[in-house]
């Protein structure tokens, strides 16, 4: 069975800030802050993103974001490793174990990335794979690759090998104590229009290795969008599945994760999370030759970003240097009050939705608890509201009427006449614990 | 709120045998078929399928289906009314009245077919609209049509009068004692491949008419294949979506429904049922020009679509005319035991699809019932089998161990080691309730 | 066979001024300009555009462009015929044969516009077909309508009464003297994106018609894009076929002008001439509700468009309205010498196109005359060069070396070591006869 | 300027019969047959199909078609040279320059298949490019595959060294003597649907590298189906390209290739030829694992092929293995009369196509010859008929009225009333030279 956790995993992933180039000290000073001063709010993961094994990763960024043919870090299985310069306690052949057992230490889990495959220097060198007879050449499939990556080949379906190849990497990771792994290149292979859910047995050999591997992991796929109608397959195999392409600090990408909210609204539950993508807050891009940047949201958009994120129940990423955040930031980042809604026993709904704003609701039937989230589309403000009786209809049973608590603000408002109702800044968003 | 009902809904609709065609002594006899030998297990819609209102109905056809520019029985409002020659009981103004109150006298319920829209010639002669200072050319989309009728134009977005027409006919059909409504050119709009969701609002409209009459209506939409994306909408709206083009005796159509039922089985729930359509089964086909003919399905096919249908929770439609039920098709038709796997809280999910053969689950956790369906795709017999234990993750509860009684044929097996087995006939199924 | 002319048609319409309303003296009063003043450049065809027998054209011009289910002149036959009111020379079943007269009468020639098929009011209303026995409900296909005009059905393949109505209108028109036929909603059925030719049958009707009629008569085929893959049918059937969208003033409309030329060059021969559509100079848009306006395009645009569209071989169909031309478009719209590369005998090639500029060659191989064409795409004079030699492997002749004549400036250049230059303004063109 | 031939190029090759698996005995078998019996027909060019650099070609041929990360033959600069154990003069580093002057000496033509792009290899292995101070890894794009083969990657646009490689590789081939290249995996790049025609500026390198060659070498672009809208690049820089996929011996391809012609008929011009592909009749398929066979076709299916090939001015490609031809089959290659169609100065036109039938025109103006071809698309016999004076029309000018020769029978008919007529077998072809 796959790994049921019960509520969406939070954490913080190196990508947003520094692109293919963070190292051990980095790593390592987020993951100290996180648990100084995140921890207790709920957040736990710690995830080196892309090209930890890439040896020249960032050398020619005016040229290439993943620098192709480039020298890698391998096992004599083909099996990528972390860069040792960049990593130094990999050394060894220890990969990320040391890593992986400092972030625990501070009471936190461990994540990497991967791209789906098998390199394609394995293949070219016909190296063998872990507990098979079979090669790399044997198992990768040359017309499968990734569109914007070149380091590997995706591995066939049904071949002798394939799922070995697979158990042996998520062997290692398990024993270098991996808690989460991001597979990039499989939720949608967007190379292949015509196939855009090429390597959907790849997911289902990850998932196999990751069963067979004894270790609790979050399987994370990437990068979006998924495609609703395999949604049964992701919830059957996957943790987590990218609703959308990159996300960043764009209005209108966060105004077009409404769209992708409503579509997979239905499909949030136990260890099954539609991943609406890190946030993109505080200082950002590092890494990606141009210099560090602060957000392009406004603190409007980006109480918009986190309102919708946890009433939907998406897992939460901070794409942020930790070490960096603002005083307003970290606030904004632990609102347990708040983040308690990412919690599997929450269900948010969209009730409505039209050009100008939007209205969600969550409930958990359990508590009894009820919550309404009012969210702005247009750059003015504007008077929102809604009438509970209607909620009621869509949640089936009677919305405490009373008193609203205003989460964000603190503010209290009375529900008179059974409509509750508020003014929400420009791009902006309230949220209700109705009482 | 839509109409919440227990269990999806169970019937008769006159389509599959009688097309345009059929007249008020012929719906009365399966009424009364259906009270005197189906009633007891459950089924209880009796449904007038289409072109009810028109002159000429079926009388060009060879060269039609659906007659163009035809003469209608239609009010000075320009609501359509039953032909008064093939139902003599709605002269005089009382439309439907009398025969609903028929069905009703039976302990049934009585529905009726409509095209999406408002008459185009309603349009053309410049009608006016119940309730309204607007006339039908004021609300009619000259763009919007169906593309294999020729009687409506839909009802245009946002206009005055809009909602006043829908709020005008499904008033007169409240009045007449209409208890099912199947609107069809509306759950697809096929004839516009870039916006097959073009009458989205005309849905919505249909809904707050409903409920603005104060009658309990099931709302049922047609044709299919409904737009997985939409699937919010459809929940919200409406109570059952065709999620197939018209399904015949073919077992191809009988073969893709399984994938048609994989995408849609996470949207089965109390009062929401996406609808694999008609049971072509027994007599079919009288009106459509070349005679009666029985159904080309196999016993065993027919098992397997009954077993599909309610293991999934699809509406159950039968085709067939009644009265010439033979008495294997009654007996198939009438197993309680079977039926009621349709009922909300009987949850079926898909746990294993390939090119061979199907495994469905189905789990009660309030009853703590579980049952297990064989499906068999190939032309031959096969074995099939099922480790419970991996049925038990995907439920995450423990199934009972020991017995299983496969419900079509009364036999009872053992489960041993762990697995369920069983020998399946080409195209057949086999239905396990576990003890 | 149809219509050959040696030259691509010239002249004047009234769509870009007028919209729909159009009147009789508002057509004379042009036809007397162009007869005084432009006839000798080469202009000839008066063309009255869309919808001159609605009765109710342009009254509500806020709600609609053709006003839906409104009042129709039409005989017996179901035949539109002009509205009498703005056309009052037709009263009395005279139709456009006076007007038509008239023209005629300054030594120029006239052309109407029409929608493909048959008035949805004939068809609901039953009208017969002159020379047939059939109906027009048997003819016209409900679901076959445009995508933006409430007007008219498309008449059915192969069906009895169907080329005879196409013949009855034909004949009505040559009976009036019409000299041009631009039939709408024909070249791109667009509201079927999946079958956009699918009034293929409806041109060849047409075609028949004409030639039964036994007048010459230019058919011109609307809107655009046409289908490349079709363009042999085209040739066959048709004299001119819209190659864009409405064409307006913009340069983005504009700079696309060069992807469609580039793409159907070849098509461009004796009797066939791919359509750039209308040219939007001068003053344009009375009819469209907010008043006349002058063209968007500057002046460099402007010698861009002509440049273009007669180096290519496009039919010229001046959009403004004449009478209030100024001066200068006065003097662009007639040098003869520039004009004249309309001719069939002058052939036009695309040498070069990059994102920065075009390079079009022109030769007459009777004459041995060569022309050079520079397009500057970008927002800043640029200057543009071109190797003579390459343009002779092209050409398959050698080039006359020495001298170049600008023709819009009147400018001698000499070409030096085989390379022709020149510095070109913004959005601008250079047009070089070599001698 | 691209060599300029005149007429569609004739010839020989391996692929039909050999696949991957040709040596240099069995092609020099075909010459000698071709130089010795067809040469004087007209057939001239003998061609080395794909992988002839492949050491393990054909060995693996139950699982691969093109084995992928096999060993290849390649030069220090990453050129691929032929297998010298199937090769053997090719030993020493004289790649095919002994075979190709062999070739020669029979009065012959000598042509190879290539990849397009650059060994993946070279792109792994960093090896330098001839010419360039850049490497194959510098040029080489990792997200540019082919679909089928896994040999190459594309060479970046508008990057140091991509010219330089191709210009390398054309410099070699024009040393060994080659006179004919068909590049494929760049008329069609099928494996990125949403741009297909992603190779467009490998194209262009192509052809500059073959005139900066100095050598007239035919360029043959593959696969199909061309793009229609690209039809003046593929006019401007190449020599040949298929209008098809993959053509075969089943009646479907051939049928469907009268759609493929009726699109591509005006594109046939001096040095350009849209092809049809390989003729696949006399002995075909030795190489594929399965064993040699005769082709599929009937007789008359092969006098359709080769009529349509000839009057539309496709290239003659034969895919049999000649030294096994049957008296039949050379007769049908060998008819002069038939062949000299595909000249330059004979025009073919489709007249009409129905699902019955169709008609093709051909007409050298120069000497003023017409000929008339009937195809019969139905199972059965049918007679088709003519009316001169229609294709007169589309002609221009005056066809000779009288006698008319059927080509392939050598019979002579009278035409009478203007008509000319004709018995045509199921799948059969008649052609007529009218006297």
């Amino acid at each position: 069975m796959k790994y049921q956790m019960d509520k969406a995993p939070m954490g913080w992933n190196s990508y947003d800030y520094y692109d293919t180039t963070v190292n051990e000290a980095q790593v390592k000073a987020n993951a100290d802050f996180m648990a100084a001063h995140m921890k207790d709010a709920g957040w736990e993961y710690v995830v080196v993103d892309i090209e930890w094994y890439a040896k020249d990763a960032g050398t020619m960024r005016d040229r290439y974001q993943y620098i192709p043919f480039g020298e890698q870090e391998m096992d004599e299985y083909g099996r990528l490793l972390p860069d040792p310069n960049r990593f130094p306690s990999s050394a060894g052949g220890r990969g990320f174990g040391p890593l992986a057992e400092y972030v625990h230490s501070l009471g936190l889990k461990f994540g990497i990335h991967i791209m789906r495959g098998i390199p394609r220097m394995a293949a070219h060198r016909h190296l063998p794979i872990l507990g098979s007879a079979a090669r790399a050449n044997d198992v990768a499939d040359p017309s499968s690759i990734c569109g914007w990556n070149p380091d590997m080949y995706g591995v066939r379906r049904n071949v002798e090998g394939g799922q070995a190849y697979y158990d042996s990497i998520i062997g290692l990771y398990a024993d270098w104590g991996v808690d989460y792994i991001k597979c990039d290149d499989i939720c949608n292979t967007n190379i292949y229009p015509r196939n855009p859910y090429s390597a959907a047995h790849e997911i289902e050999m990850l998932q196999h290795a990751i069963q067979k591997s004894g270790r609790d992991m979050v399987l994370s796929l990437s990068p979006g969008p998924a495609l609703i109608e395999k949604a049964w397959h992701y919830e059957k195999y996957a943790n987590m599945w990218r609703i959308t392409d990159d996300f960043w600090d764009r209005w209108e990408l966060l105004r077009n994760m409404f769209d992708r909210c409503e579509l997979w609204q239905s499909h949030v539950g136990q260890g099954s999370y539609p991943d609406c993508d890190m946030l993109p807050l505080g200082k950002l891009g590092q890494g990606f030759g141009k210099g560090e940047r602060d957000t392009r949201f406004t603190r409007e958009e980006q109480v918009t970003m986190m309102t919708l994120w946890c009433i939907f129940g998406s897992p939460l990423m901070i794409g942020a240097e930790l070490t960096l955040l603002d005083d307003w930031t970290l606030w904004l980042l632990t609102r347990k009050e708040i983040l308690k809604l990412v919690g599997n026993e929450y269900v948010g709904r969209q009730f409505e939705k039209n050009e100008r704003y939007a209205v969600w609701s969550c409930l958990n039937d359990g508590t009894g608890e009820s919550y309404l989230a009012f969210f702005n589309f247009l750059e003015t403000e504007q008077e929102i509201s809604c009438r509970l009786e209607e909620v009621e209809q869509l949640a089936g049973r009677r919305l405490t009427e009373g008193k609203a608590l205003e989460l964000w603000s603190g503010t209290e408002t009375t529900v008179s006449g059974g409509v509750l109702q508020g003014k929400v800044p420009a791009h902006g968003a309230k949220l209700f614990a109705l009482r």
